[in-house]
């Protein structure tokens, strides 16, 4: 190989179907020769996404040691400067909430050409396919993503409790109680409508739906796991519910549709 | 045409270029028999990538009478019942800022058979051209984005001024000396940095940058123009300037680089 033509592609694999990857995502999943996987994106589909590539799983899970992000950008920089077309995808979008830009500036220092390659955020692709617009006329202007992987600060959890907009939590599960309760120590309103969207895209997603009140029993009943896109505001209220939908929580939500 | 073959897709168009279509946008526009679009989303590429389409401009554009949002409402539904295959392309992301939950509700409520396909969002993606990722280990934990079409009210101005992540503001370029003065109204840092992302991903973008404090002069000097993506908060030093860049603040830049 040349190691002139190496070079990294940091891809946004968006939130789990290969059809929301985009045009530019899919091409360069084709012609990689090596893609750096976790275990978000269209990950079941790599082998016919990238049939030329190696695949290496560097994924983090529960209970099995995860590469460190030093050793990742390490892979990336390597492979590259042996001549490779590397990919790195990422779920959703690599620069939200997604260390994309650690791996840019990792790449960029070791004098490895890098580009980004944006995806559908999980953030509201997610919401969407569940029916729930971020904002909506009336309901809500704004939205805020933030990580629930560390427990949010009492700073920014006043921030956002005084927000009024609608928050999403991304990588929130483990710290769900916390948030909730933090919120509400913060002077959210009980009531507040709260909806917990487990795995996507996949034919099992899973929608369990409450309010800051409620969510925490109602979660921990239903067993929730991530990965899952949290949604806090009034918008969960416009939930539009399949009905083909797993959801047990069908009447919370139908009640609360009819409050709204 | 069989009347019960007509739906519609709204259909995330992304930041501009045909190549941040997803797989799926791109299958909608190409079996498409009628598309709805207006200047956002890669509408240039239109007859190629619509080729059996008849292309109807809702757009709205300044100086010209807009066509209201209950007509684009009312010719999806139209269209639809006639049996055709309807696309409402829209720049960015539906349900981020773009009314799409509007319209999914007006063809719901018409009994018309309606499918969001998500896009890559212009909040992110127009930033992640110009080196700007939205969070930052150290930097910013969280975003928030808000459309800046109308102005916003004190509350609002005082949330997002406490709120010490990273602010995106669509539609922000009208307003955006009430929303730089009333953020320093609400006790926001004059040094704060933002940026101006002119054209997202097409050939004549251009960057705009400096901070609370200096960017209503320099925005007016450089006759800054929508479409445009404003970043607000310190992921902005982040900016990464490409050489060809068209950018005439580059020293602007490169000084708050150095300071960061």
């Amino acid at each position: 190989m040349d190691p002139a033509a190496g070079r990294v592609w940091i891809v946004g694999g968006g939130p789990g179907s290969s059809d929301l990857l985009t045009v530019a995502a899919a091409r360069a999943l084709r012609e990689a020769d090596v893609v750096l996987y976790d275990r978000l994106g269209p990950v079941d589909e790599l082998p016919s996404l990238a049939p030329g590539a190696r695949l290496i799983d560097v994924g983090k899970r529960p209970g099995h040691h995860p590469i460190p992000q030093e050793r990742i950008e390490a892979l990336l920089v390597e492979h590259a400067r042996a001549g490779r077309r590397v990919v790195r995808l990422k779920g959703g979008d690599p620069y939200v909430l997604g260390r994309g830009a650690e791996e840019v500036l990792a790449c960029r220092a070791a004098g490895v050409e890098v580009e980004v390659v944006p995806g559908v955020s999980s953030a509201f692709a997610v919401p969407a396919e569940a029916g729930i617009p971020l904002t909506h006329r009336e309901v809500s202007r704004m939205f805020t993503v933030v990580s629930g992987h560390e427990p949010l600060s009492d700073d920014d959890l006043a921030r956002l409790a005084g927000l009024s907009g609608t928050i999403v939590v991304l990588m929130g599960v483990a710290t769900l109680p916390s948030t909730v309760y933090g919120l509400l120590r913060q002077g959210a309103p009980p009531a507040l409508p709260i909806a917990i969207l487990e795995r996507g895209y996949r034919p099992d997603r899973r929608v369990t739906a409450g309010t800051l009140a409620t969510i925490v029993v109602t979660a921990a009943v239903a067993g929730v796991r991530s990965p899952a896109v949290i949604v806090i505001g009034e918008v969960v209220r416009l939930m539009h519910v399949a009905p083909d939908a797993h959801d047990e929580h069908l009447d919370l939500i139908r009640a609360m549709a009819a409050s709204g």
